[in-house]
């Protein structure tokens, strides 16, 4: 049983690094529950306030169970999305473990450029190039071969800033809010702008959110037939596009309900959110503002990746409530806790 | 809370008249647990001894809770069938509710036979014809709007055989099965042919299957902006069909993961159960055959509807598991237990 293994490890840690902060008197904020870490503020109090009330049986907003539909974005949400979409890191490394068997990709962009590392021209193909690359690398071979691949890849493949596997660039107060959410009934959700497969591979022991629970984007698939087995085999053509108005799409077709709580980081995400506001009863609304270039990245409105713009006035207008990373979160990385544990005399 | 109840309260249901009958010396077969409305034999004991093996730890076919995933067909499987899938019925309802804004339907096919319930000439048009009335009838209105028609029409409409809401005709014996199974840790499915927006409807009370959790044919989707808010607008065209070799497309889709448990009962549940055999370690495939006439009804291999015949002989090639409809099940309808204990001098 893998899954909620990392997020129980990760909450017992909290609280260990907590006792032992109060023991020996050493600095840092105050540590109280739920969500340890985040500070206390108004961000933290918001989301208890609004968890307490749905789920107090004498509030005119109670909301049952089943309808405790929670989404979460996930580039840049869940996870990092810098200097660019982990997703596109795991397509060009297949691209150029491919390369071989495809001579042609030496002269034909966007692969010229993927061979070449050049990104600065990879990118300037925009949006069509790369849906060519994510096609390329993505198809063609069975589903339970597609995730082998990602899972070889996630446990050989570094981030270049922080040398660490991509799977383990998730943000810890992220881990603690869905622990939280699943804990007062809520399901959770990732409705998320990536792959669904690509983030099925993982993200159940990193989040806790079994692989029915992914809505993603996909590519088509077809039944074959293949050493006496039936495989469902990617094929070369998008099939869902879940961004932007996709999103309350994906979450109609997988979910069937109007989510109450919904999680983004960019404008991408912003139609989830109005979605969620429309629907009936009390709902919350939470969009993460990447605020903290020393211990993450610092972007919005003029960001090629994670662009978050509308969403930010929009979120002003209508009360809806904005993590600002650098003030409202004591930790980014769960292997930052695994560091303190490691140096402290504890 | 609704969902369970109506489970939970069939299973007491089983308990009391059990214990009514044992006390009052009653004839009728041997009630044993789990599964109280199957009779003892081959089948019922497959079953537990699949549901026992696979999740002993010491096994060999031990199986981890995350892969527990059991698959349903919902037509002919978990609910009658006959004399035409219950859909249609809505379908037929729906369009005579449209007629007086639609005066061309008078004269054009399949609607004029609806109009003029003619049955048999609307069936002559085929799946094409069939799809063209679903798409009529199921398109054009706002997700939360077609939850409310279906939801109306489910509490109105009556089976023209038994007098009983449709949602009524679910059988007796599943409902245990899938109880048994969600007991046993696995994560119960809906892969139906039917749309998946209709059976969300009711399924969740009739089965307690979650409505993210079912997975079926759809039409296509668009996000509207209508009187200030933000709806998923149903399109008169076809998205996916989930049958036959789109029920592995659609598990993979929606769950991600191939079954280890699928029960079907016609050739277009086929597939469904090949991709399952064709899994790693053990897996169990079940048939449901319809030999009932006078219960419920007997069809297999040469009907219109349901089906069953290529089916019928890989069942028996691969020692697949036929339910015997007749000779397995004690009662089909819960309806007939709530009967006999109102007509009980208990």
């Amino acid at each position: 049983m893998k899954i909620h293994r990392t997020v129980y490890f990760l909450v017992i840690l909290v609280f260990i690094i907590s006792v032992f902060s109060c023991s020996s008197g050493s600095s840092g904020g105050e540590i109280s529950y739920p969500l340890p870490s985040w500070n206390e503020g108004e961000t933290k109090s918001a989301i208890i306030h609004f968890v307490e009330d749905v789920t107090n049986t004498n509030s005119a907003n109670f909301v049952e169970i089943p309808d405790r539909i929670a989404t979460f974005d996930n580039d840049g949400n869940l996870w990092s999305e810098q200097p660019m979409y982990f997703q596109l890191n795991f397509a060009i490394d297949r691209i150029k473990n491919l390369a071989q068997d495809h001579p042609e990709w030496t002269t034909k962009q966007p692969f010229k450029s993927v061979l070449e590392d050049d990104i600065s021209t990879l990118l300037s193909y925009g949006h069509r190039g790369l849906l060519e690359l994510v096609m390329a690398s993505h198809a063609g071979i069975s589903a339970e071969e597609f995730e082998r691949i990602v899972r070889d890849w996630m446990s050989t493949a570094r981030h270049p800033r922080f040398n660490q596997p991509y799977n383990k660039m998730i943000y810890q107060p992220m881990l603690e809010l869905l622990y939280y959410l699943r804990n007062n009934d809520f399901k959770t959700f990732i409705v998320s702008g990536g792959g669904i497969e690509f983030i099925r591979v993982w993200g159940e022991e990193a989040y806790g959110i079994p692989k029915d629970q992914v809505v993603g984007s996909s590519i088509k698939t077809e039944l074959a037939f293949v050493d006496g087995k039936h495989v469902v085999m990617r094929l070369p053509e998008m099939d869902f596009i879940d961004d932007k108005a996709g999103k309350p799409l994906g979450i109609n077709k997988h979910i069937g309900r109007r989510p109450v709580f919904a999680s983004g980081n960019s404008d991408g995400d912003l139609e989830m959110l109005q979605y969620t506001d429309d629907g009936e009863g009390a709902s919350f609304k939470l969009f993460l503002h990447h605020t903290d270039s020393s211990r993450e990245w610092a972007y919005d409105r003029d960001s090629h990746i994670g662009k978050l713009d509308k969403g930010l006035d929009e979120a002003k207008e209508k009360g809806w409530t904005v993590i600002d990373m650098k003030e409202d979160w004591k930790v980014i990385y769960p292997f930052e806790l695994e560091k303190e544990l490691k140096t402290s005399s504890f």
